[in-house]
């Protein structure tokens, strides 16, 4: 089965929002094995959007068609795709009604455009919108499939999820099944070598995508039903976490921050953060997931060596003799932390994150990264980014970096080096 | 001149990478009134690349092609496009060179495929590429215009803006010029009564567009000559500033923390912040600017009760009687802060960003912002987010918002309102 995706929104073709679709869709769509063709974004004019359908109707068995659903006159996908395939629609009492309420519970006046949501195309299946007002639908027509789903992102997703998919799972002979395995620590050229014979793999198949500082392997198996495809899966996961170990940081997670909080509240454990040139990040990610609250103690931010000096307790002599960017000083304000606070896991982070203050012997991207746990400092020095200009990229490694140092402390106290200082 | 938009790359179709380039594009073009109709994105295929070229030649004038520019045998825009419009291409020795000391300079081999890349279609204008290896095209023939970009964002972005856009600047006669005028704390639909004359004007045009928290009113002008283009334009961004007042908080900036950053340095003035809700992204935010160390100070995560205590001598007895979500909380926040710092500016927030430990009186999205300068103390308390997940987005206005008081007050400190505990 052949797919293609059709964005139609003046706002996307003006560059005003990003069609984040295409990417959400094809990424679904794929772990189903599907395949996606072509993604086409067009303004909502009835005659450039007509043809684009019309093209995509002769070369695609599914089309997916975003946006237009709402209740104005520029909102044309419904009434245009109809009108080609020639599908009449007829005013659909139950959506209506559910308009109604939705409006009664706003407390605000119904207008009679937003009856135009409630047409309903002749023999579509209706896909009911339980996070906005527009509807969904899935049209039907001489070995053809298009699903219409809204444009705004939180309610075509859960659209997606809730309504599109389990029509499409229903519709496979051979489900597929599919889990993200990632690894951090490994670039793709070293961690390729290491796991060669399972890339090869036709059955389940292994594939490896480089993300900033990690490597997503996606594994993925055929079968007559999912549970065996699931035991294929998990046999190659099994296999890899044999060849990778401690490097695979979560099978099926979405990031470092969800599979650390989640370590610290599985272990009842604790962390405090003092950090430099991230300036805040690593605690703003650690605090982005919800439940944070139970495991983050504090985190100071000592951008100036006055301020590492007062609320961490790193010497003056230290910074003088080593300078802020060390090995010695991201201990200090580790070891500070663990003193000042009561967490399980301190760490510190003291970089230079550009694009100024790099020195021949410290580039920009050397960043010293240390974790004190139960009186042991363990301490790290990275060259991360690789244009002098990327200091969000500087930063951002920075983070994944120490959230990862704190993750193999936790699963392994012995892996730390025992450093003292 | 009608333009259009086609991404090779199957990574793209996978949804392994977003096609930003898309978004990017098309607002470089609309600020040059170039319209672009349709965004495509296509795999390395030869024949369906082929096709969708076709098209595209047969309905617009000017084609961007982004991606495939590469060395390998996956890489076949240049080729693909070349084949199609029958213009032969020959090997250019300075192009070949470049590549040559560009390995030599990073101390590695070049492999001979890298070779491809100094391939030039006969009669078209080489795009130098100072960002990476692979060297831009623009093909003219028939009328239509074709421009071949490589596909890496950092290398993408440049090549538009010092190859691209001067050409196309110098093919207009009547050049456009528009500038982005950046309003926060006054919502769209408050906005558009404020300045209904100016967005009914048609030179300069006047449009709207709502961002989170804030709204984007891009003003632009064409005219014979670029001076008096800008002219205008200026004249009518006084008449906005005019209505608009401090509300208005950057022209042509790219973001809150830029023009708080470049306020701060400016005057000369430093900044504290103090965190529950947001978790460090109010100091990530703002130390995310180059520059950022001369005016930052410090930076306290308090997210326990007993650490804003302790860190912020917020009382005790003011958590318990009002709670950490309070305008007293927030207040002592940010007066411990400016006690303990030497910060000219000390600002606190603390709030509920969800999904849980919402009341009937404090809901999810409740928080209170404090500012703190020369030893008064300016509270509000906002009502953020519209769905109860959206965790990030509450933080995200959170930031903006405490930006934006820290601005206003740098800007004008009589508009505090005097608090006293």
């Amino acid at each position: 089965m052949n797919a293609e995706l059709i964005a139609v929104g003046t706002e996307i073709i003006l560059g005003d929002i990003q069609n984040t679709h295409a990417q959400f869709l094809s990424q679904e769509l794929a772990a189903l094995g599907i395949n996606v063709f072509y993604h086409t974004a067009v303004g909502d004019n009835d005659g450039r959007f007509s043809t684009i359908l019309q093209t995509a109707l002769s070369r695609s068995d599914l089309i997916f068609l975003t946006g237009g659903l709402g209740p104005t006159t520029d909102d044309i996908t419904k009434e245009t795709a109809c009108a080609l395939m020639e599908i009449p629609c007829t005013l659909d009492e139950e959506i209506a009604g559910r308009l109604r309420a939705f409006f009664t519970r706003l407390n605000r006046p119904m207008t009679e455009n937003n009856l135009k949501q409630a047409m309903v195309p002749d023999g579509s299946i209706v896909l009911q919108n339980d996070w906005g007002t527009a509807p969904g639908f899935i049209l039907e027509k001489d070995g053809k499939t298009v699903v219409l789903l809204p444009g705004p992102p939180r309610e075509l997703r859960p659209m997606f999820t809730h309504r599109v998919k389990p029509y499409l799972e229903a519709k496979q002979q051979q489900p597929i099944f599919s889990k993200n395995v990632r690894v951090f620590g490994i670039g793709e050229s070293a961690l390729e070598p290491m796991i060669t014979d399972l890339v090869e793999s036709t059955d389940p198949t292994v594939a490896l995508y480089a993300k900033d500082g990690e490597v997503l392997v996606r594994v993925t198996a055929k079968a007559p039903n999912r549970q065996i495809a699931e035991e294929k899966v998990d046999g190659m996961i099994a296999l890899l976490q044999t060849r990778l170990g401690n490097a695979i940081y979560g099978i099926d997670k979405s990031s470092m921050q969800q599979v650390l909080v989640e370590l610290l509240v599985e272990h009842g454990k604790t962390i405090a953060t003092a950090e430099s040139c991230t300036g805040g990040m690593l605690a703003a990610k650690i605090t982005e997931i919800a439940g944070a609250s139970s495991i983050f103690e504090m985190g100071e931010i000592t951008y100036a060596n006055r301020i590492k000096a007062k609320q961490l307790g790193v010497l003056n002599t230290t910074l003088a003799q080593h300078g802020a960017v060390s090995e010695q000083t991201a201990c200090e304000m580790a070891r500070g932390l663990a003193n000042s606070s009561n967490a399980d896991f301190a760490v510190s982070i003291t970089g230079i994150a550009g694009p100024d203050g790099g020195t021949e012997e410290k580039p920009v991207g050397t960043v010293y990264i240390a974790v004190c746990h139960q009186n042991q400092v363990w301490c790290e020095r990275y060259q991360l980014g690789r244009y002098q200009t990327e200091r969000q990229y500087v930063r951002t490694l920075s983070c994944l970096n120490a959230m990862n140092m704190v993750r193999l402390t936790l699963l392994d106290p012995d892996h730390m080096k025992k450093y003292t200082l």
